[in-house]
């Protein structure tokens, strides 16, 4: 079914030229859209790309059976409601965000009749951004998430599946938005909060030379773009200020377990994080 | 200095398990005691030590040049008291201990004016627990801390660093008391408490097959011995409690702006995180 689609990415960042690359390797031919004009003409140097584009160039647009979003959440909306009339009819329209109940329903309602919109999100990424870092090696140890709506088909489903195999995922699966969106608010947001938080906390600098791997470990990750996360997170705000909160109840009892030496209390949740964290273990 | 001198290892577990084991490359002598008569027969056995026992053994004791107790923070005073009086003359003490408040002072009031004790933490360490699991290539990435008071001889700073070298630390550093609790009180404690509390705050079995990189490294740690980390936490409880509420706070802040929707807020704490996390990067 994928055999001979061509795919247009539209905003060809780290993950954009990732599944570019990833797609090239399978003689798909792949158009990419960019404002930048160093992002185009650095892919269609490297092999990245077959044909690319600073404008929204409709002749290009017209020529993909699929078309990636690679654009940032609040521009993804905008982007395909102002181009949409040069889609192919039937192209199979999707994109890469980290949030879906804020981006899934509002494309769908707005969607030509003869497209089809459907979510979905690569769990893979760097600490760096720019189609010069993209590799499409991030996607095998990494999660791909779709999230068909009622309005979805099976073909389209079939068809993510079909490209995310092409793409080496690791795992493909399938959540609804809403249990997405809540699972990402724990297992990626939160985690993201914390870490940024952590490193927050104190200026620490002067403690460089005694910092083991725990503390490493726990704040690599409060490296972090602001543009991208900031959106992320207000998109899932009802999600993460829950997650938020049921963090902050449990440390706060811990913490007062501490206070008053409640040894029981303190041993039981280490024992309950040790036996929870195996089932984590790869 | 260090060349010839013999070393008693009261507490045969993986850390002192592994400085026998480094020790013994340098060709020292290396006794063993262990109440577990498994990890005296398991070091024998596998040319950790050259002697061993499970029981105080006065004379094996008083071979010693240099005294590493491995035992925990609650039973290390107790053992010196108890058994100081076959100590050699002269002996050098130390340990491992993760907390030096709780633990310094009160052994260097208690000990024989003839000896010394001096303060280390090796920080270095595993999941797992026992002779068995001891290497010493724990210690090539990790940095040994010394924590000397005005009880101590340079000759002892010295011996100790010597000592560092022969098991490979990566880095070898001096702190007083109350700074190095204070540093491991958010470096290493907080980021433990952050670890299980995550792991604790949802029944997150489930989630297993969605789980990236981030949330794996945040909650590594949280397989945790509950016996050793309950006492570490109490013997530094004011600091660990002090940087619990300094994290908390910090973490409710950012929790209040992203609820208010303040985007300038969110954005500075991004870049203030990112601009930290930099200066740790090895």
């Amino acid at each position: 079914m994928i055999k001979d689609k061509s795919f247009l990415i539209v905003g060809l960042g780290l993950l954009g030229g990732s599944i570019a690359m990833g797609l090239k390797k399978w003689n798909h031919k792949v158009y990419a859209i960019d404002i930048d004009p160093k992002a185009i003409e650095y892919a269609l140097e490297n092999g990245i790309i077959d044909r690319g584009s600073t404008e929204a160039d409709a002749q290009l647009i017209g020529m993909a059976d699929v078309i990636v979003s690679g654009l940032y959440p609040s521009l993804i909306v905008d982007w395909i409601s102002c181009n949409q009339q040069n889609f192919k009819s039937g192209a199979l329209v999707t994109d890469v965000t980290g949030v879906k109940g804020a981006v899934v329903d509002r494309i769908q309602s707005i969607l030509r009749p003869d497209c089809e919109f459907i979510g979905v999100h690569p769990m893979a990424g760097k600490e760096v951004s720019g189609v010069q870092y993209a590799d499409p090696a991030i996607f095998l140890p990494a999660n791909l998430i779709i999230t068909p709506t009622e309005k979805n088909t099976q073909q389209a489903v079939d068809f993510i599946y079909e490209m995310g195999k092409e793409l080496r995922f690791n795992n493909i699966c399938q959540l609804s938005v809403a249990e997405h969106d809540k699972m990402i608010g724990y297992l990626s947001q939160l985690t993201h909060v914390i870490a940024v938080s952590l490193m927050n906390a104190n200026d620490s600098r002067e403690l460089v030379q005694y910092t083991g791997d725990s503390f490493r470990d726990l704040t690599r990750i409060a490296k972090i773009n602001e543009h991208l996360w900031t959106e992320l997170f207000l998109l899932n705000k009802d999600n993460l200020v829950q997650q938020i909160d049921a963090f902050v109840a449990e440390i706060s009892d811990f913490r007062d377990a501490l206070e008053k030496e409640d040894v029981e209390k303190m041993k039981q949740k280490f024992i309950t994080s040790t036996e929870r964290r195996k089932y984590f273990d790869r």
